[in-house]
């Protein structure tokens, strides 16, 4: 049997680490998870994801070789290798990452931000392939974003370019947790989305299934299932975001001019119910030269498995390079 | 004596076309201008700056080789050498402008907007020489850039990258003249610093040296010796104009992380009156991250070469690769 060529990529949330064995081909040959208890620090973390990973390792019951290890991380910085204030982690300002993890394994190891990763993976295995300037948007409990100007994911002077989830919507709007006011990622994520439905609820005096519910249990999914069914204020919620994402998408249009826009994450899931409206905004807000040249799309990549494909595509980027 | 290597920049505006021919080292050794009258048709403009740069020519008193035109327009395409819906000019739709130039010119011709050109120019010639992340923005009448990642200019899959006066500050603030509304050019130019003195009058009481004028009176260079005497309401439109700035930079940042942000135009000339509070906003308005990271610097070419040598920068950029 011949020795097969994987990559091990390892995607952390705030609240789950999953993890995947990936060949050149973007199949995940086995994947796992694990929780990723904030309050760890970052050497507590690592020597659990190690033992998870070693535990299934024991799965792969034919040849293999370890070419590499991609991390998607937040606040993760490429070419220092370090994870820097991570928000919902307890791993202090400033974490050799890479270096904690090349301690255990031999094989490179690469980082970056979550958002990145899922561009590099968009590229490799997705819906960018060949394509030379496009965007992937990751919309869930925050908002990433990952640039690729000239078939090259865009770092800048700083190394953390493409943080759309933090530029300003309302500068006298909603509290962010980075500090600011009116972000980005205050609208258009799955709070941002359970706020404007509770805003809405307030101001509006429209009949709605939400109005049965408790604060607690109005959940973006909530909203969403309720969307599809029908009901106005859900629907109402849903437009409200879409309008915010497609006025700051045609200001991304104007910077980088991508061909496609890619959403991925939790809130993208709403499909056609957020992805309509919002094209239809973006092009009311795009700029006359633009109209025509950028499309709004799904992630091509598995909803499951995306984060993983994204974070091998880190290391299978470079060796295929 | 020596032959020397020149190339011809041209800079077309709306109201005036300057040229000049400029050298490997960026010395302008020869300069010229006409009105573009912009009622003339694409042809009978090339006509009459033939003739003007025929007539110039013969001021060229010592051997040189001309080695390409480089022009900056307004709407102009990079790749397809063409002006398209050019504003203020009474050109079409689309004109084939380098190749109505190079039908009287044998040399290689090439053509981008003026905002582009001037990032050439400040990556070539000015202050961002070797410098790998930085934007250049043009406001005077309108408000232009030229965003460079990696070295090099970003055109996007339109060709048109990098149209941030066309961003939105406002979704239902002032009309523009591309048909939307609220964008930054409308708050952010000559005429849109007129219109929030403007308006300022009308809404505060503060006295004012601009009470004493009529309204036509009032113009940007007005604003700019009344705010450098002191008046109140003077400097509070260059305030508020400065807000918008530092707001809309701080999200530029966002998307590609420039090293450096530098200024050039005609409203620019207000120097520290429009750099320091638009500097000092754009650093409360920057995500944690890039702060520290960018600077805001005034253009380091000559104010009356800084087009011309963009233009010929186009040139000379692809004759020094």
């Amino acid at each position: 049997m011949q020795t097969k060529d994987l990559v091990l990529g390892i995607d952390i949330g705030g609240t789950n680490t999953a993890f995947g064995f990936v060949d050149r081909q973007g199949v995940v040959v086995l994947s796992g998870a694990l929780p990723t208890q904030p309050r760890d620090s970052a050497d507590a973390f690592i020597a659990r994801l190690y033992d998870h990973i070693e535990a299934s390792k024991r799965g792969l019951v034919f040849p293999y070789r370890l070419c590499g290890i991609g991390i998607g991380a937040p606040n993760a910085h490429h070419s220092r290798g370090t994870v820097e204030n991570p928000p919902n982690l307890n791993w202090g300002q400033k974490v050799d990452f890479a270096a904690l993890i090349r301690h255990r394994c031999p094989p490179p190891v690469s980082i970056t931000n979550d958002a990145n990763a899922a561009a590099l993976g968009e590229m490799l295995f997705g819906g960018a392939r060949g394509m030379q300037h496009f965007m992937v948007l990751t919309i869930g409990t925050g908002l990433g974003s990952g640039i690729v100007v000239d078939g090259r994911l865009v770092y800048g002077a700083s190394g953390f370019a493409g943080e759309l989830g933090h530029t300003v919507v309302d500068p006298d709007g909603r509290p962010c947790s980075c500090g600011k006011r009116g972000c980005l990622e205050t609208y258009v994520s799955a709070p941002g989305l359970v706020k404007t439905a509770l805003e809405l609820l307030e101001s509006q005096h429209k009949a709605s299934g939400l109005r049965d519910m408790s604060h607690k249990e109005i959940t973006s999914q909530k909203i969403f299932e309720l969307a599809g069914g029908g009901d106005v204020l859900a629907l109402a919620a849903f437009d409200k975001t879409a309008r915010i994402l497609g006025m700051k998408l045609a200001d991304a249009v104007a910077h980088t001019s991508p061909e496609v826009i890619f959403l991925t994450g939790g809130v993208s899931r709403a499909g056609d119910l957020l992805l309509k409206p919002a094209q239809t905004y973006m092009n009311t807000f795009l700029f006359g030269v633009y109209r025509g040249t950028v499309k709004l799309l799904p992630s091509a990549l598995p909803p499951g498995e995306s984060a993983i494909l994204g974070a091998a595509a880190l290391i299978w980027s470079e060796l295929t390079l």
